[in-house]
């Protein structure tokens, strides 16, 4: 028991060491080494719980994935009674969580894709799996929304579930290009203004 | 007259190879040897003409941008008189873009700042002057659509720049993750349709 309990706790340290290193240098830039030393963990007890540094990564999306949809599932915005109440408090969760530092907010799995889309194949398609349940989780509430208020409507709420999350991975790049979230929030705020005029219908 | 042809030429090899490597695999897993075989160049060449790998990511990110104003100069929508008509002309001629390969459509700058924001603080700056630039390009038609169509609108013409750029970027992220640009372009006619709202007034 004891020892399950150890193995546990090593894979969550080295997946938590992982987390926070490919968010501040990138995927490439963090060795197995980086992830060892910040985690604690010798070699062999990273090759104990992984293969490579790419089942890591997969790992890693898995995890980052798993950690945002409790994030999101336990926001005050999921008590709202209208599905379209529902998706700005989405939005304006997200805006708040810009005045944190860059490296909590931002994405893993964008950061990922970004750099390692053609050369790991498994770390890509673990980012879209990621992204692609986040979008369908949000889906949901823009699906209720739409039938409550644009019925007519001729765009799909899966389209827009992706165009939302496109505004925040973009809006991320510009936050770390200037260090700062300003710009990002001002695009959040565009984001906003068009979702409530798809939804005055 | 003819070696200094020679350095130049030899100077745009290393950038073009840069380039390409970068956009296919990111910042820190391109190294200043896989740039040399690319360009064919030796590595005393490369320290003849950069000083280190991040002096060769800023000469990148200038040369990217200088590439992109000279596309975006050239392109037919610029004909066009109304302001508004180029905006959209822009927008249609990125939607149009996605067409081509992933690697030869996506963001140079997006990618190099993604990872490298913390640690490469110039290959972070270069890349913000070259995003920079271009919203300050687009901001000039935005602004003269705004006079136009929505003289009294709230929105600043930069912010409308930046939120365009930021849905781009974001979508060359679901470009790369899907490995299809299908949901990148259902963002972009989203954005289109939150830009027609905006100058209908």
């Amino acid at each position: 028991m004891a020892r399950t309990r150890n193995s546990l706790e090593t894979r969550t340290k080295l997946l938590d060491a992982a987390r926070d290193l490919i968010r501040a240098k990138g995927y490439s830039a963090t060795t197995v080494d980086d992830i060892c030393q910040a985690a604690g963990v010798t070699k062999g007890g990273f090759f104990h719980h992984f293969e490579s540094k790419d089942q890591l990564g997969v790992a890693a999306a898995e995890q980052f994935s798993n950690m945002a949809e409790q994030i999101f599932a336990a926001a005050p915005y999921q008590a709202l009674e209208d599905p379209r109440d529902r998706l700005f408090g989405y939005i304006d969760f997200r805006i708040a969580m810009l005045g944190a530092e860059i490296s909590q907010y931002t994405c893993l799995l964008g950061t990922m894709v970004q750099e390692a889309y053609a050369t790991h194949p498994s770390v890509r398609e673990a980012c879209d799996a990621g992204m692609t349940a986040h979008v369908r989780e949000l889906a949901h509430d823009i699906e209720d929304a739409k039938l409550l208020y644009a019925p007519k409507a001729s765009w799909t709420s899966e389209s827009v579930g992706y165009f939302i999350q496109s505004v925040i991975q973009g809006a991320f790049i510009f936050a770390k290009a200037k260090q700062s979230p300003e710009v990002a929030v001002q695009s959040m705020m565009h984001l906003r203004r068009y979702l409530e005029s798809l939804f005055e219908h």
